[in-house]
């Protein structure tokens, strides 16, 4: 890579540190830059500078929000007594897409994992605790991944809920065991959100 | 796509407007600059603008450069005598990247495309046809692509040089027919340099 400009090495250089682009990857998208429309540049940029300085992480549901309460927590027409639990802010865009919740969401930022250090501590349990503590909310969906972390993240959660007057279920059949949730249809989606069941 | 804040949403729509990113991709890329620390967003943010102030053409041969004159025209090592004549930036690159390769370069920015509109003037003919008429270059290596257009454009670049004192070469076997110069391997390029031949 060494024989061209140094600026367009660096940014051949920026975009191989992404994920999942290798340096053939990068150095096409650095010449598509390059022949790109200017304002197409700039666009690119300031998106990603804005990404970090607006995004912040909602101080109700802990979504992705560009404001203190996301627009999903903001808004009166969703059942505020519903909370859906996921691991990532991508999960619960997922379910979104699917349309078939209409309640509010806990995103509990990561999943449980012994090997890599992740404890309860590490991850949004306590604050989702904390919201069921207020009372208000009747019915908790653990929408945690069917993978093994996902799995015992939900059991964890659902066994810390045991004694509080709230119904638990987790999220049902349709979503393929060890898959991405992310990644799943959303009739597939919608048919898990259906029968979900009790635990 | 529409549950991410705008900020997300913005920065995925300029993430999918680059050549082979999806909008699974480009969702992907957002979320890792998200997590990402804060220099390696602003470094990609800066070096993607720095390449569209910055760059430009060499003056001489038209390849990708920081500066007025590139490096390799102005190092005085180069052997200004012998011209290789290439259709893109990355071609030259490639052909760098052989190591096979000690002349100076010519990049058309283009290959003579009649389908496409692209004539003789769309791409650098007569700037090259100027250099030859300097008198200085000896051998001009025509290393236009093995497809139609490029053996088109490299007959074309023959024909004009017919009356000129110069040797005209192709490059040569090895290089795969239809195939796409920037990806062919080091150790075939330098054969095809190797064995490049008078036209
Ligand atoms: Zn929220
Ligand atoms: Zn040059």
């Amino acid at each position: 890579m060494s024989h061209y400009p140094s600026s367009v090495l660096n940014l051949i250089k920026a975009f191989s540190k992404l994920p999942g682009i290798g340096e053939k990857t990068a150095e096409r998208l650095a010449m598509h830059i390059l022949r790109a429309p200017r304002r197409e540049a700039e666009n690119l940029s300031r998106s990603i500078l804005e990404l970090k300085e607006k995004v912040r992480l909602c101080s109700l549901c802990f979504a992705l929000s560009d404001t203190d309460i996301c627009d999903i927590c903001a808004n009166p027409e969703r059942d505020s007594a519903t909370l859906c639990v996921v691991e990532q802010p991508a999960e619960m865009v997922a379910i979104e897409r699917s349309g078939s919740f209409n309640g509010l969401y806990h995103i509990l930022q990561g999943v449980l994992s012994p090997m890599d250090g992740i404890g309860p501590d590490n991850i949004r349990i306590k604050e989702l605790i904390a919201r069921v503590e207020q009372g208000h909310i009747r019915e908790i969906v653990l929408a945690t991944g069917t993978n093994v972390e996902g799995e015992a993240t939900a059991s964890y959660i659902g066994e810390c809920l045991r004694n509080y007057p709230v119904k638990v279920t987790r999220i049902a059949s349709g979503v393929p065991i060890g898959g991405d949730l992310k990644y799943v249809d959303q009739v597939t989606l919608k048919r898990a959100m259906e029968t979900r069941y009790d635990v």
